[in-house]
């Protein structure tokens, strides 16, 4: 069974790393973070973290699984990029499962594989996502035969034990969830849009924006570099 | 407000990574991943992901804030690696906050910072962080001052909005909270030696002891080629 997760310029971590640490995990399984080419993706916040793809995508053309997290600016970039998105309905033409965390369904979406579907992203994507004819909905994953999208960063975590139960059985997934001790405790109760107070609300799309701006800056001067 | 996440060979990625994706959104911090020697570190599954450490320790020497990730192999290694207990030590010294995730708590307890005190780290870790002169708790994240020590691997996360609230007060963590959507639905609830069954629990030591026996090949392999 071979897992590929997509790295680029830009993406949010978490949306990848939440998956990792659990698909990684199931035995008989190898594991690949690919890109468009090979070598270190910045993550988005001031580019502090850079995860590296040992391959790039023509390395790893028929994923099994396939794992697309998603990011800020660098999501619209990848989204405009003819080889990802090639390469995405390549995969998924012969994978077992494709998913999405956060704003990598709008990866999915340019791609063309979520028209007239309900589909799930992060809370402040919705509406870019429903440009590629998708209808959001703000459940924590939504599945359509072997399509599953999942909601913002974190939700990964949850769908990523979902797969892991549907690949290896719950008796495996339950023994993964011991071994990283998911046993969640927020100590504040705001992690969605029905939960949190307009007072947060605010506060956070004030966040979004600022991020977004930065890493808008940061991109721009990436590209001016090279 | 500068934060330093250590990174080492061998470490667990999302023990690093969840406190990231938290802290480095907080405004006016800068955050930075420090190892023995910058580079590229693999974690612990395999290999399969490599996370890279733009700085080395001489470069951040006085973090305000340390986040010490676990691992297995990897862990025992730094564990025995008189530069990198050094580090931890002086680090604390001037630092506002000391904390560690999973088996990261081995480090400080190897660097002498928990001696008789309450702590806690990953279950299976309980009886190594005894050693050390600390008593191991079964809690997500054990306070004492300005130390904090996390439980297995996903509880850096839960710590990490405890000392967001901590540094920039509660709304702001509120907010970091919706931006990440850390609404957590795991499908299962088995993620604590509490709620797991036997069965589970037996499959899950069967897992660590296999995941360990590779990790310690990939690293004596490792370490024959250098």
């Amino acid at each position: 069974m071979q897992i590929a997760i997509l790295l680029y310029e830009g993406l949010t971590a978490l949306d990848a790393v939440g998956p990792y640490e659990v698909l990684s995990r199931l035995p008989e399984t190898s594991l690949r973070f690919v890109a468009r080419q090979s070598g270190l993706k910045r993550t988005d916040t001031a580019g502090a973290l850079a995860l590296n793809a040992d391959y790039s995508l023509e390395d790893v053309p028929h994923p099994d699984i396939l794992v697309i997290p998603g990011g800020m600016a660098g999501t619209f970039a990848a989204a405009k990029d003819q080889l990802v998105l090639s390469w995405i309905q390549a995969a998924h033409a012969t994978s077992q499962w494709t998913t999405s965390v956060c704003s990598g369904a709008l990866l999915l979406g340019a791609a063309g594989l979520l028209k007239g579907l309900t589909a799930t992203t992060h809370w402040a994507a919705q509406a870019a996502l429903e440009q590629y004819g998708a209808t959001y909905l703000p459940e924590r994953f939504i599945q359509h035969g072997k399509l599953i999208t999942a909601a913002g960063v974190s939700a990964g975590i949850d769908m990523a034990f979902y797969l892991a139960a549907q690949i290896a059985g719950p008796e495996m997934a339950r023994a993964i969830q011991l071994e990283i001790e998911y046993d969640p405790q927020p100590p504040f109760d705001a992690g969605s849009l029905q939960k949190a107070s307009q007072t947060t609300i605010d506060l956070t799309r004030q966040l979004l924006q600022q991020q977004a701006a930065q890493e808008q800056a940061r991109m721009a001067q990436r590209a001016h570099k090279s």
